[in-house]
């Protein structure tokens, strides 16, 4: 019905997460009207990002420069080391304030459904930034689902099969803050349980 | 967190409706992840809609030429005017296949909380396409809703402060099909008791 033009700007937008076909067709129609505040702009800020910003080569976080900002800063401790799935995980830790280590982004979590097989993750450049011994220890912050764990099991064991020791640790499981317990899971409670602490 | 070009994308990309802050953020990390297969083209057909799709100069549909392909079918009844609040109805009403007249795109419906006013609506063409004459009759297929109801009035009566004299009409009210009758509320179901018909 739509122009072909207009048709191809639907299609492709209806194909971002938390967009389908019919809320494409409804944000095609929303950048058309609002042409100049809106449409323009996002497309110069997509232009500028899609020349800007790239994969840090070393942790693959997304940067207008390659190191990073966060594996450029030498105040971060670069003995500790955050392995993340993606770089929203990224965000989501540093705004918690409190980690100084570096991480490494994988870029997925393994996972058949997606389509994500080992060498879609940034294993090559992990076993390379581990080699000269610098590291102590790595933080596996990959999320407790199937594929989380899928993923965790597999970049722990490719790391020991290149003769690499360092330390492996994982976040702790328990209950959230401002998590009702008869809302939360088994699963949950029982980590939560066989983790208690004294106070 | 986000590099400055990363989080203007982001903001932009999270006015579109349908999208949000934190829905941005993944629609911007999912496009740069699949920077050739996805960004890429998205900019291209956004750039080209930019640049070649505008609203019809007669009825306000979007198309790449003005008059709009509708306007120019000459097999179209120009005698029967669909009043419509926005491209979108367009299609829809076209969906049907069995209209044969023509559209004015209003290009919006009064409301006070989105700031739409008198100003907004393309009146000024719509007078002017009903000067000659051509147009017997006008269809308000506007939506039954409050915003939708006060724009069919202010349409209807600029019409006939202009001393035009169409006929006006509107589109059924009644039980969709499909519809179950327990479903409905009593508004619908009060019209469909009064429209009633032989059978």
């Amino acid at each position: 019905m739509a122009s072909p033009i207009l048709m191809q700007m639907i299609q492709r937008l209806g194909r971002l997460p938390g967009l389908g076909p019919r809320s494409g067709r409804r944000a095609a129609l929303f950048l058309l009207k609002n042409r100049e505040r809106l449409l323009g702009p996002l497309i110069q800020s997509m232009e500028k990002a899609m020349e800007k910003v790239h994969p840090c080569s070393v942790c693959g976080y997304l940067d207008e420069q390659s190191p990073c900002s966060l594996c450029r800063d030498t105040r971060r401790n670069a003995s500790l080391l955050c392995v993340v799935s993606d770089v929203s995980d990224v965000w989501a830790l540093e705004k918690m304030k409190s980690f100084q280590g570096v991480y490494h982004v994988l870029g997925g979590n393994l996972s058949v459904l997606d389509g994500v097989g080992p060498k879609h993750l940034r294993m090559k450049s992990l076993l390379a930034r581990l080699q000269d011994g610098v590291i102590q220890e790595v933080i596996l912050a990959l999320s407790p689902t199937v594929e989380g764990s899928a993923t965790t099991h597999f970049v722990t064991q490719e790391i020991e099969k290149a003769g690499l020791k360092p330390h492996f640790t994982m976040l702790a499981r328990g209950v959230p803050l401002g998590g009702e317990l008869d809302f939360l899971d088994e699963g949950t409670l029982g980590e939560a349980f066989r983790g208690r602490k004294r106070f």
